[in-house]
């Protein structure tokens, strides 16, 4: 008999991770609806040439194929099987698993742009997957949760998602965090100043890592890249730029002042801080961080991230703004912006910090249990008058030992029992225990019904 | 450039699919909880050793089988090729997509026996996938809805299943329906009876389609499969029998008189309405149906089946009991009693009697529109204090015609637009268009506040 596994990288969501999971997301849900973003879902599998060459070379190897169906290798002559796995999977796969929600999204968006009504805000929550190596957090079916707004390039859409960062934060009792804000547009302009015009890749990918490696190792990278110890000199303020978001700005403007892409991000920083303070939000938790690069190279304005300040973890969440989502697909010049919580990390903060609430946990209120079949039979009679009010209730289906039946009530967090005996037969009395409380009360199901209600 | 498609046979929900899907969905969860059941997910991959000989011949063909990542080629001869797709399928494809939600579950409760505690009920919502032809209502990937409880033989379980399916129409106004039930047994009991036993399945395959053939056509059937003219004779009031279910379970008790396990089979149908009557549920819209026969060949007790009465359409819910749902994992003497809700055709049955609820379309309250940048500045105020009171707005994010802004707001369904113009600034009293009966009045913040909540 075979003993049945489940495949590396990936989890079953048993009943109390998918409640409190649930919980998280409901919570997310719920901001995104009150912001006016729209629900939308996409299917697992995509065509491979919707996703191949979107995520670079490495993001092509991670990719899962799906092997055509039927006789998949009626399209191969013999000679080609000798040519390697690589150049015949195109061949015998022309499916593949999603690897994010973004270039879905952009599919969506190119195929319904004539039905759309723009500016389009839309938010995501699905798994993805991803043949990466399995390792502690990371998994090969994770989920994303991703909301953005296409179709406007109007910096009230960033200011928007710090509120809505804020709002679900405040829901889920999460106070000790930062929102990291930059703009890719300052990045290329200190590139300009620095007279490391075009480097702007090289530079990112070394300041992105300041925060794990330090100023010293960076600016070694940088030499090693080819900048010149002149570059690093100019560079030196960016390293020391400090103080209030406004104080950085103001020490910004004057690095920038020879690059007109350099101060139009500034000057896109300032326009959020004030659509912020237009809209009454004046903890926004926000931090200019000059360093901040993010990976992805389709960001072309604002970038984001959040870290947590009081568990050690990545980032929770993080996104940017992009000129040209959809231009892959033959739709130019649709700016959006987007943003992504990292939900099985907030799960995670959410377990460390102990913020699920344990009422959440509670599935059904009320248990039935009993003694024989009499009892039970009449116990039959009282589920609907619970359901009736809303209140989820069960019964103990099996002729059990009560120890069982209050046991099962235990271990599923059940609230509270009504125990049917000989004697509340007669006396339509029932004896209700509080399970957390251990303490038992004789009432008759109008009582029971109002104590729970 | 491309022109980007989707895979034949999936399909996008795009935001108004999503919130009637959503409105669907809700429904049938809040159900399941208030009776019980216990959320579950599993992934969307599993080992090709856990899905395969499960669900027949058939089935293993219309398995989405995932490449192996990386050189998938590497565990193959070069002569192996030659042998053929069927062959070398399992040396370069390990995991595949799930098939439906019953086996991954079987899997779950093998796995993790020891921590589930008993009886367990489950619903479990989720995607699954079938190289099947695509044609009008079929699709290759569609979503399953099945809540089952393991671990117990108690025929409540069958009276809370209909109870289940009852209070989810009674939520989704949908009055005109039947819930066929039989019993597997008194299928086996009547080929015993009839003097061909051990020709159940033939005698079910045949039965099944008496719906769309007739009687006569049936007949045919049945002897062409060796059935003898005698044992069609000795079945006749099996296709005559008629009246109340009370009636109906009078006559076979007659007819199977000579059947022990047809007995048992009638005697577990009685039971079923009997929970009922003590449950206090008189109107079950439950229909003792003796031909319903329903293919899956792993049922072994009630069998259900749920038809509409005033829509042309497949059944919209079946499920049954089975005597041994993990067996094939090792794990024997796991009965259960799994039922399911066709949520695409429920979706088309609601959208066909139009019953999705206008009000669930909405998802923003009200939109802020303006006139030009001060006007929207002052719109940006206003935001956060309709957050504040949980009522979902937006603000249009770009300076445009007024126009242009509203035609936004109807496409959306948005049924309130505040306007912020020169006046508005000055009296702080807002033009609050009610945009489906096209009225409009002058108030307030505090005015608007109240008139949303």
């Amino acid at each position: 008999m075979q003993k049945p596994t489940l495949p590396k990288g990936t989890r079953d969501f048993g009943p109390s991770k998918m409640i409190r999971r649930n919980f998280l997301i409901n919570n997310i849900k719920e901001v995104f609806a009150k912001y006016g973003y729209l629900p939308l879902e996409t299917p697992a599998m995509e065509n491979l040439s919707v996703l191949t060459g979107k995520y670079g070379d490495e993001g092509d190897k991670l990719l899962y194929k799906i092997l055509n169906s039927g006789d998949f290798l009626s399209k191969l002559t013999p000679d080609e099987f000798s040519k390697g796995a690589k150049e015949i999977t195109g061949k015998i796969a022309e499916k593949g698993l999603r690897y994010d929600l973004t270039v879905p999204f952009a599919r969506y968006v190119v195929m319904n742009q004539h039905e759309i009504n723009f500016p389009f805000r839309r938010y995501q929550i699905q798994p993805v997957w991803r043949a990466d190596r399995p390792q502690k957090g990371r998994y090969r079916e994770f989920f994303q949760c991703d909301a953005d707004v296409v179709g406007t390039d109007s910096l009230i859409c960033e200011a928007e998602i710090v509120a809505i960062i804020n709002e679900v934060f405040d829901r889920l009792k999460l106070n000790d965090f930062v929102i990291n804000i930059n703009n890719r547009k300052i990045l290329t302009g200190i590139t300009e100043v620095i007279d490391a015009p075009g480097k702007e890749s090289d530079f990112c990918v070394a300041i992105d890592k300041l925060d794990k490696i330090g100023r010293e190792k960076v600016e070694e990278e940088l030499l090693q890249k080819g900048f010149s110890q002149n570059s690093l000199q100019k560079m030196a303020p960016v390293f020391e730029i400090s103080g209030s978001n406004q104080e950085k700005i103001a020490v910004l403007k004057e690095l920038l002042s020879g690059s007109e892409i350099g101060l139009q991000g500034v000057v896109e920083i300032e326009e959020v801080l004030t659509n912020l303070n237009l809209m009454n939000i004046t903890e926004a938790n926000l931090n200019f961080d000059v360093t901040l690069a993010r990976g992805l190279s389709y960001y072309t304005g604002a970038i984001f991230e959040v870290k947590m300040l009081n568990v050690k973890i990545g980032s929770v969440g993080g996104g940017g703004r992009y000129d040209n989502l959809t231009g892959v697909f033959g739709l130019e010049g649709m700016s959006g912006i987007g943003f992504s919580f990292g939900i099985d990390r907030l799960y995670d903060v959410l377990e460390a910090l102990e913020l699920f609430p344990d009422s959440e946990h509670v599935v059904t209120q009320i248990l039935i249990v009993h003694f024989d079949k009499k009892t039970q039979d009449h116990g039959l009679g009282l589920l609907q008058a619970f359901r009736k009010e809303n209140i989820s209730c069960e019964i103990f289906p099996d002729l059990a030992k009560l120890k069982k039946q209050l046991n099962y009530a235990n271990r599923n967090n059940i609230p509270y029992v009504l125990v049917v005996g000989e004697e509340e037969l007669k006396s339509k009395e029932y004896t209700l225990k509080n399970m957390n409380k251990g303490e038992q009360k004789q009432l008759t199901l109008e009582q029971i019904i109002k104590e729970l209600t």
